[in-house]
C-alpha cells in the first residue's frame, strides 16, 4: 500500500457506461464563469431575483408550521415516495385554476400527481422511464440546455425539430417524424419534449392551436410506437399579460400522451426544490418504482412548508408581486436594447411576454459563441457576461448557430440591467 | 380520439429497460401493510421515533435563518449541484469528530464531500457511476433492502457474502472473490456495499480488524479489477456504549478505495433528506455530472438549516437525547423478549449496542416470511407487524431464509414495545 496525495489518482477507472454518457454540465461551467468574473454584470445567471425571494412569506410559513407540533413531526419524519397528500390534494387545487376549471373537471387521480425535487428531477425520472440508449427525443431548438444533458446522459439521443416565435413548428415536427420513419428510425421516437410557456433559452410560448395538434400528432402515432409528450412548464406562472395559457395536457383527453411538469422554483424559491409531475396512469408506477431506488421522496419539510404557505393564503399575492417585478425588468432590458442597438442593421431581440429572458440575435459574422471574440470581449473588457446562444442549440443536422445571445433579467436590479446592456452593446458595436 | 377513464390504460407501454428492472418498491409495499393495519402496533417501521423530531431545534434555527435576511435569501436561492459550502466545511468538522481527528488529519479536499438527497441518493448516484448491467455487487447478507432494489435497478447483480455477528465475514468475501474468479466473473466485480454501524435489518457492526481487512483486500484486486467500497454509515451516530467507531473510510490511506456515506435522517430528521458521500477524488466529477443531470443540486433550503443547527451547537444535545431514548427503549423491547420467549427453544435475538433493530431468529419450521403463517396471524390476529427477515436477503445460493423477523425499537413507545413484543411472543407460540 503506498501513500499518495489526494487528487493524484493512479488508480484504474471503475466507471459505468452511464458515467461516460453524462455529458460536461453546462449548469456548472457557468458557474464557473460567474465566479471567476465576480466583477461582471450578469446578464447570464437563470436564478430568480434574489430581491424577490420570499423571505416574509416562508418565515411566516415556517412559525406556523414548526408552531404546530404535530405538523412540525409530519415535516420532520420521513414522507412518502409519491410525496406529502396533504401538498398533492392543494396542488390539483392549484393547478385546477391554472386551467380554469375545477378539481374534478381535471379527470385526475391524487396519485397521478407525483412531488420531486425540482422539476428537474422529474424530467429525469420520466426519461429514465421511457428512454434507452438509442432511442430519441424530439425537442424543439433551441431548448432547456440541461434536458439535453440529461437526455444524451442515458445514451439516448435528441433530435432537433425547428420553432419559431410560437414555438416548436408542426410542419417540422412532422418532417422529422416522416424523415426517421423513412430511416427505420420511427421505432426509436419515445418522447416530444417542450417547454410550452416562456421557454428557456428564448422566452417563446408554444401557441395555443399547435399544443392541441402536438397532442394529436403524438397520438396519432401511438399505435405505431406510443410518444410521450413531456411539457415543462417551469415558467407557466411567469406571464405578463393577463392571465395563464391553458396547458398542452389539457388537450390530452384520453389522459395517456402528455406528462405535465411544473416546479415552485421560478414563481416561488428555488431553494425548496419542490417539483411535481401528472403523468399518465401507467407511468406513475413505473417513475414510482425508479424515484423508490434513487432517493425514496424527497424532503418531507419542503412539501409542508410549501403546503402551509398555500392553505395560508400567501402564494397568490407572492407571484403577483414577482410578476410586476420581472415585467418592469423586461421593459427596462428592452428599452436599453432599443436605445442602445436599435439602429443596428441585423440585430433583433424577441421582447417576451413572460419568463426570465430576451433572445438576441447579432449579424452572422459574429461570433457569440463560447471562445467567440464576442464573448471574450463582452466579459474581459465590457465586465458583462450573457449565455452564449449556441450552448442551447442541437443543431438541425448539427449546425448550431453562434450568432445568438441568452440575455436575462432576472437577476440584476434595474440600474444595472440597463448599465449591463449599455456594456453589451457597446461590445457588439466594436465586432461590426 | 376516443375518450377513456383515467386508470383503464389501453396504450401500448412505451417503458424503458431501466424500468422493468427497478423491482418493485419494498418500502412502499410495507407502508402500504402499515396503511391497510392501522390498529397493529408497529415494530416493523424503520421511522424515527416521532417523539425524538427535533422541533424545537429546527425552530430556533429556522427562527436564526429566516431572521437574518442574506441568510435566508441564500437559502432560499439556487444551490450548486455539490451542495453549500458552508454546510460542506461544517461536516469537514463534523466528520473529523466521528473519526476523533482534526480537519487536517482527514487528508480530503472540501470538494471531495459532496450533498445528496438522503444517503439514498448517494448511494444510487455511486451505483449509477459504476455499476454497468451485468456488473456485481458484493453485499453482507442480510442487508438493507433498498440498496438491493437500487443495484438490480441498474440491471446490475447483487452477490451475497455471509456475515456473522461481527458483519461481514472476511473469509466469505476471499472465498465470494476467488469463485467468481474461478466463473471468469471477477472483472464484473466492481463495488462491495457495507453498513460498517449497527446495519439494517441487524444492528451488527462490522469489526474495526475486519474494516482494515476489507480495504486492503479491495485494494490487493486495484490490479486487476478496482473495486469501490461503499460504507453505509447511516446509522453510525446512534451508539449507546461511548464513542463512534473509526470509519473503513479512515483505512483507505490512498484515498482511492472507499466511498463513505452518511446522512442527518437518522440522528437529526428523515423530513428534511440531507446526506453526503465523501468520494475518492476521481469519483467526483462522475458523480457531480450524474447528479447535474437529475437535481443539479439538492435543497438549498435544508442545507443552511442544518448548518445553522450545527454553527449554533444544537445538534450534540440532541443527538446525546436520542441515544439516551433509543437505548432505553432497547433494553424494554430486549427485555420483553426475555420475559416472554426467553425460555422457548430455538427462539434468540441479538441485543444491539446501537442503531434501531432487534434482530430475531424462530426455529426453522416457522415460517415468518410475507404470506407465512407467523406473519399472518400477528397481523390478523395478534394486531403487531414486523419486517419478514427474508426480505432483507439475496440469499447464499438464492436460498432466503424465512425464519428471520426484523423487530425497530424506532417508532413506538415503551409501552406498546413491551405489549408488541408480548404480542408477538402468543404469535410465534401459536406456531410452535
Amino acid at each position: 500500500m503506498t501513500m499518495q496525495t489526494p487528487g493524484t489518482s493512479t488508480s484504474a477507472p471503475v466507471f459505468s457506461q452511464r458515467r461516460d454518457w453524462a455529458a460536461d454540465n453546462v449548469v456548472g461551467f457557468m458557474m464557473k464563469q460567474a465566479v471567476d468574473h465576480p466583477e461582471c454584470i450578469s446578464l447570464a445567471a437563470g436564478l430568480v431575483d434574489p430581491k424577490t425571494l420570499p423571505v416574509e412569506v416562508t418565515r411566516q410559513a415556517a412559525e406556523r408550521m414548526l408552531g404546530d407540533d404535530s405538523m412540525a413531526r409530519t415535516g420532520l419524519q420521513y414522507g412518502t415516495t409519491e410525496g406529502s397528500q396533504r401538498l398533492r390534494d392543494l396542488l390539483l387545487e392549484y393547478l385546477a385554476g391554472l386551467e380554469e376549471t375545477s378539481v374534478g373537471e381535471l379527470g385526475i387521480d391524487r396519485d397521478q400527481l407525483m412531488l420531486s425535487t425540482g422539476s428537474q428531477q422529474m424530467l429525469a425520472l420520466l426519461c429514465e422511464a421511457v428512454l434507452d440508449p438509442g432511442d430519441i427525443c424530439l425537442i424543439a431548438d433551441p431548448t432547456y440546455y440541461v434536458m439535453l444533458g440529461t437526455v444524451t446522459g442515458l445514451g439516448a439521443r435528441a433530435v432537433a425539430v425547428d420553432a419559431d416565435e410560437d414555438g416548436m413548428r408542426i410542419d417540422s415536427l412532422e418532417q422529422t417524424l416522416e424523415s426517421l420513419d423513412g430511416d427505420g428510425l420511427l421505432e426509436r421516437v419515445k418522447m416530444i419534449y417542450v417547454v410550452s410557456d416562456f421557454d428557456n433559452p428564448r422566452s417563446v410560448s408554444l401557441a395555443v392551436e399547435r399544443r392541441q395538434s402536438l397532442v394529436e400528432i403524438a397520438e396519432s402515432f401511438s399505435d405505431r410506437q406510443r410518444m410521450l409528450v413531456v411539457e415543462d412548464a417551469a415558467y407557466r406562472e411567469l406571464y405578463f399579460d393577463g392571465s395563464p395559457r391553458p396547458s398542452a395536457w389539457g388537450f390530452d383527453e384520453d389522459g395517456q400522451t402528455v406528462a405535465l411538469v411544473q416546479t415552485f422554483s421560478k414563481c416561488f424559491s428555488p431553494g425548496l426544490r419542490v417539483g411535481f409531475g401528472v403523468l399518465p396512469p401507467d407511468l406513475v408506477g413505473p417513475v414510482r418504482d425508479l424515484k423508490g431506488n434513487q432517493d425514496f421522496g424527497s424532503a418531507s419539510f419542503n412539501q409542508h412548508l410549501l403546503a402551509t404557505v398555500l392553505e395560508d393564503g400567501l402564494f397568490d399575492g407572492h407571484v403577483e408581486g414577482l410578476r410586476e417585478t420581472y415585467s418592469a425588468k423586461r421593459d427596462v432590458l428592452a428599452n436599453a436594447a432599443t436605445e442602445h442597438l436599435g439602429d443596428l442593421e441585423g440585430v433583433d431581440w424577441l421582447v417576451p411576454g413572460g419568463g426570465l429572458y430576451v433572445w438576441m440575435t447579432v449579424p452572422e459574422h459574429v461570433d457569440a459563441g463560447f471562445g467567440g471574440s464576442l464573448f471574450n470581449r463582452a466579459v474581459e473588457q465590457e465586465q458583462v457576461m450573457y449565455v452564449p446562444g449556441d450552448l442551447c442549440y442541437i443543431g438541425v443536422d448539427g449546425v448550431r448557430p453562434r450568432n445568438r445571445l441568452r440575455l436575462s433579467f432576472g437577476v440584476e436590479d434595474a440600474d444595472r440591467l440597463a448599465e449591463g446592456m449599455s456594456r453589451l452593446a457597446r461590445a457588439i458595436r466594436a465586432e461590426l
